[in-house]
């Protein structure tokens, strides 16, 4: 199933919905006008867990053909919000897990040049999530160095501490495309969440495609484009550390807990790593993709946040 | 006004209260008594800010002389939770911002130094929060340095982006208490969130005293004791990156919401920093204060969660 959160009008408010075709189907509304009880929030769907996806599966089946009415709106018609709008922790991410991104970082930034012999872990805020066409904010008193990031992220479904690598994919609710925008100029003392935690350096989206419908995360391709023209490439199949050792890695140390965000990090192809550097700019557009998933497109827009001028960085 | 957040009986509710004296006074309980609407959740009532606060001092003021029935307890039949047991974002953790503190980390542990030109943040989880008593864990698979780190936490009242210094200290609600428990054998191409955001690494309490009854912040004695002997003993005007700076420094990139923690940073004393260094052990107990806030008393434990054997680090 491919789930979206989504607003049917622009003050309306989010409501969960299954992507069918060209249309969204309001869970929610679904279960009222058939007697199914369905959750219309996502977070509460993840903890209802396979039972929740079996039953909208089931009710989605039984209703294909003839939608009930108020049920299914086509899908141009609707604004797509993250598919978690609000995450109730930071999204954890992952750096340097693909070995040509390693090398290209090491280069270019202030990384190691050997592979991590542990996941490298940081941190993006809820703040700074947003969704499908939203903007990502160029706040140029901050950063001159603004980049993407392409990620296939993991939602977590069942709580997990201490599980092995054996068991840690049934702990696995779906997945989704997320762009770990990073302004690399605002690393401080090695530590990233400023670089990357800002508000809107987490587009995400567009859906969640539960994990019964991903036959191996390990072999997806993604890729990302600025302004039309391709700048990563690659398949999940080079993660240098492979989902299960993620969420082995993690829940030995942290909890994790339903509808928890893992970016499992992003292949060569970013602009630090390009010669010469590239970076995002105000009226450039995004486009984020995993095989399966979908795109992510987001443009780029100018923001004159005032910063304190002592602290501002000098342009690089 | 001190704020805890508490449970009358072992399976009940999490409930705020107001400590006056010995007792525990149930904030909810007392509206309800008495005709007032008081939020019974920490949550809610930092997002009514000074309006519930003087709502609730002028209810306690009132009712002193008789507590109505089932309104007040001695506080030491209530079992104290952290304060905010259940943050909404990670909490944001400000690295090397004493003096004395960074010159004893470059001397151990592989940061610079220099002097920050900018505050260092990081991050825990909200699954790292534990109370007053509650067990720090020690988990022999995963550290063999387990470390302490007393610091004043300031607690976020009003959503802030963009502040000034100027206006920053108009966004905070209140202080308290926290242990930045850290196992610095597990940090990570530099990264602090595995050292620093495990389960039960972010001790916090025993209350939240809120802002209008702490005169000076930026004047507060703190310390720590591990078995009773003094490790840490400083005082916050020590603080490199004063509150107002990290408050406007952080809302430049990333929204603050009320409820969100920012803990200070550490002054110097850390087991790491001392010869020979010093680790905590289970059996150990840490006492973290700070002047007019409280004491923040926790046991050390041993754990045996599983962690992959081949991803244990090595004993130092």
């Amino acid at each position: 199933m491919k789930l979206a959160t989504f607003r049917a009008h622009i003050t309306g408010p989010a409501r969960l919905g299954a992507i069918v075709d060209d249309l969204i189907v309001d869970l929610k509304a679904l279960g009222d006008q058939t007697g199914e009880i369905i959750p219309g929030e996502i977070h509460e769907f993840i903890e209802q867990g396979p039972v929740a996806v079996r039953a909208a599966n089931a009710l989605l089946k039984a209703c294909q053909d003839k939608w009930p009415v108020g049920t299914a709106v086509p899908l141009v018609n609707v604004k797509l919000l993250a598919p978690i709008p609000k995450p109730r922790k930071n999204i954890f991410g992952i750096g340097l897990n693909y070995v040509e991104h390693v090398e290209e970082s090491s280069r270019t930034l202030d990384t190691s040049k050997d592979l991590p012999k542990q996941p490298v872990i940081f941190s993006k805020p809820p703040t700074s999530v947003i969704g499908p066409g939203d903007a990502i904010e160029h706040n140029a008193a901050i950063t001159q160095q603004l980049d993407w990031e392409v990620e296939l992220a993991v939602i977590i479904g069942r709580r997990a501490k201490g599980v092995s690598e054996a068991d840690a994919m049934s702990h696995v609710f779906g997945y989704t495309v997320l762009n770990d925008i990073s302004a690399r100029d605002n690393r401080r003392a090695g530590q990233w969440i400023y670089s990357k935690g800002q508000d809107t350096y987490a587009p995400q989206g567009p859906v969640i495609v539960t994990a019964d419908e991903i036959a191996d995360p390990h072999n997806l391709n993604l890729g990302l484009k600025v302004n039309g023209v391709e700048k990563q490439n690659s398949n999940t199949r080079h993660l240098l550390f492979k989902i299960p050792t993620l969420i082995a890695d993690i829940s030995a140390a942290m909890t994790l807990e339903p509808g928890d965000i893992i970016a499992t990090g992003t292949p060569a192809g970013v602009g630090a790593g390009r010669t010469p550097q590239e970076w995002l700019w105000p009226g450039d557009v995004v486009e984020a993709w995993v095989e399966g998933i979908g795109e992510l497109r987001n443009p780029v827009v100018a923001v004159g946040a005032p910063y304190p001028q002592s602290r501002a960085p000098k342009a690089g």
